[in-house]
């Protein structure tokens, strides 16, 4: 006999999970699609070589390498972006520009799983390449806008920065070189706090610049709007520049679609990873601030730069769907179910199994789920196995053909009813 | 510069061939959800032993199997039967029986790829498990019958047989010792003929009883009804038994369904897989039936004997939907689509955005996916961009405000309209 154990790391999802996170991407993939944005899918294994480039990198140490069978060294993607990048190279010629794409797909590291981190894990990412417009950087944020929305149910808060503009800052107080590592600093100042934000800072700079730099971030104050954050940082930067009019043509359209009230311009937010060249944004709902960004992302200038010659610039985000999840999870905010189907034939007689179907077939063709019952047993058993389900109906053929409509939740039963007649209940009652 | 090509056998999908392949999935799944199946996901990467067992079978050649960096042998799933035996195991008491679950996923072959074959493809698997009930195996070709119908249009043939039945007329001429290569020798008939296989037969057996196996597996003649077959096989079997009456009872619910014209009763069909040992079915697409079986399966009395003592029974198939797709696309019989989208907004003016997707969002509430030019350019340019990707309609917001309305097929403009009336033109129009 076999041990029937998982690989550290890596978990199976029950109906009920699978359920829950099936529902999660349907409805942001609902959205990528109303939104015009496209799927593709790559290879789950690549040359080790495409997906790690020279390597070296913190992502390199945590791959899944190995040789294949035929000698090729050989690795499990990491993400979703690197693929993005290979794929965007070698299709170049094939894909219309500008060119919106959205992967929903497994990565896998081999992380250290003591923070409660998977090796394998979803990722969910949306990108528009091929264009350096206003117009794609606010779509990307009207998309992610529209998708949390969608999931979360309740307010979402997306903040926003300028990764250039703050170049434009750094370069005017004579910090342009140490950039990367002033923005290194800034972004951990959340984990470390104000103080050591300072001090680290402070020993790449000097106390003036530091504090400077500091000044900077904090712009946005407690509670100023999009407009005065904007003129801070604009004049803090050398006056009315490309990047700042972008900002300010960026805030127009949020107002043009109504969305305004959810943006912050937050000259904070750096996000770590250094080939963003542009806007960088992360968002937030409003019920579950603890959990952090639950979808962040921003435009870049040279995605395939390791492929192809081809400058393609862009702009895009990731949402981080097992993180969301189990925060949604812990706030009870998610409808939990272990089956589709809203009602279930009982079995009374095994030899009656095709007239069980047979009615069960008339709910599905008014499209709803419907499951049989496959041996007889008590009704009451019935009755309990289908509210574990979290079946609401259970209907039984009575000797005499008519049907009764058992509501489980109110414990009533309706008798007497023609197969049209519960079909209507169904249909009309709301899920 | 790093060379963006791909692994032999591995492909990517561009968006054209993901939105194919998610419309399948999307309209099987559909089926499996009316049915009250529940989906449940595992790891692709496991313990080289859970998957592979004791090893030395073909699969086992043909495994992506590795040490991780933690020294553990592992290895990629390469079917989604394994997987499941293990999670019944591992998850059995926690699972509501009968449990009938789907299952969509990559597996992963290092197989030979010149005969056309890929090394990652998708599986679509069902299964219901922990009953032995009739109900069960029809519901399970009612699954199949309801799925390929969704995605063929056309009809559909299933056969089936009862490998069973097939035992007891083995055993009554004596043959029940060499079942399986019987079985084998039978499942090759299609590929090596008639001839080769009576051959194989009588070296198995002889002659006389050889020429016994091949009149059985030919019962169904030409067109045979169902109630003639099995009045032949259980004649050949030695007479009514408990095998013959659940084909029986399989026929009833069929006529009760309505759906008793889509299926054969074929004593040829085998499955060479070993682990069968009650009914077994193939099904045809009837525009195609040159491709072979799209949905096999069966009846098997112990899933996961190799991880728990308890014996799981249950009756499951497998769509084939790599190769369905490729038939499909061959036959021309698949709607092709570069986009989701049916309307676009034109592009003007770079500083309008926020107006165009502001307009967008009122035909994405009313549930038309739109997308928005992100870059101006002359009209005649975005007509053609939009047609390419498989858009229907541009919508142009005029210099007064009155909207536009492109239809490309017919190149025909409406003029002058409001932005309810392109809502309900665009939400009337069948897709």
């Amino acid at each position: 006999m076999i041990e029937p154990k998982l690989l550290k790391g890596f978990r199976d999802f029950l109906p009920e999970a699978e359920i829950t996170k099936k529902s999660l991407e349907e409805k942001i993939e609902a959205v990528f699609r109303l939104m015009g944005f496209v799927p593709i899918d790559t290879p789950a294994l690549e040359y080790a070589q495409v997906l790690f480039g020279k390597g070296g990198g913190e992502t390199d140490k945590q791959g899944y390498r190995f040789e294949d069978s035929g000698g090729r060294a050989v690795a499990l993607r990491f993400d979703l972006t690197v693929p993005f990048a290979r794929f965007a190279a070698l299709h170049l010629s094939e894909l219309p520009m500008p060119f919106k794409r959205y992967h929903i797909a497994k990565v896998w590291r081999g992380e250290n799983t003591q923070r409660g981190r998977y090796r394998e894990f979803t990722q969910c990412d949306f990108d528009i390449i091929g264009t350096e417009s206003v117009a794609s950087d606010f779509e990307v944020l009207l998309t992610m806008h529209k998708a949390l929305s969608a999931i979360a149910g309740g307010g979402v808060t997306i903040r926003v920065n300028h990764r250039g503009l703050f170049n434009c800052f750094l370069a005017r107080i004579g910090a342009r070189e140490q950039s990367v590592e002033v923005l290194r600093a800034v972004d951990k100042r959340a984990k470390i706090g104000e103080a050591e934000t300072a001090k680290l800072l402070a020993a790449l700079l000097d106390e003036k610049r530091a504090a400077g730099v500091l000044e900077y971030a904090h712009a946005a104050g407690g509670s100023s709007s999009w407009e005065e954050t904007l003129d801070k940082i604009t004049a803090l930067s050398g006056g009315d520049c490309e990047e700042s009019r972008r900002l300010r043509c960026l805030h127009s359209f949020m107002r043009e679609t109504g969305i305004d009230s959810s943006f912050v311009l937050d000259p904070s937010i750096a996000r770590g990873l250094d080939y963003y060249t542009g806007v960088v944004f992360e968002s937030f709902l409003d019920a579950l601030p603890g959990i952090g960004s639950v979808c962040s992302g921003g435009r870049y200038d040279d995605l395939a730069g390791l492929y192809c010659k081809q400058r393609l610039s862009g702009v895009g985000a990731s949402v981080g769907l097992d993180r969301l999840i189990a925060a949604l999870e812990a706030a009870g905010s998610l409808d939990k179910s272990g089956s589709y189907a809203k009602a279930a034939v009982a079995c009374v007689k095994a030899e009656d199994a095709g007239r069980y179907q047979a009615l069960a077939e008339k709910l599905r063709a008014a499209g709803t789920a419907c499951e049989v019952f496959l041996e007889p047993a008590k009704l009451t058993a019935q009755y309990q196995t289908a509210e574990k389900k979290g079946i609401s109906f259970v209907i039984i053929i009575e000797e005499n053909g008519a049907l009764t409509l058992r509501e489980l939740a109110k414990r009533e039963n309706r008798t007497g009813l023609t197969v049209s007649e519960v079909v209507a209940t169904l249909d009309n009652r709301e899920d």
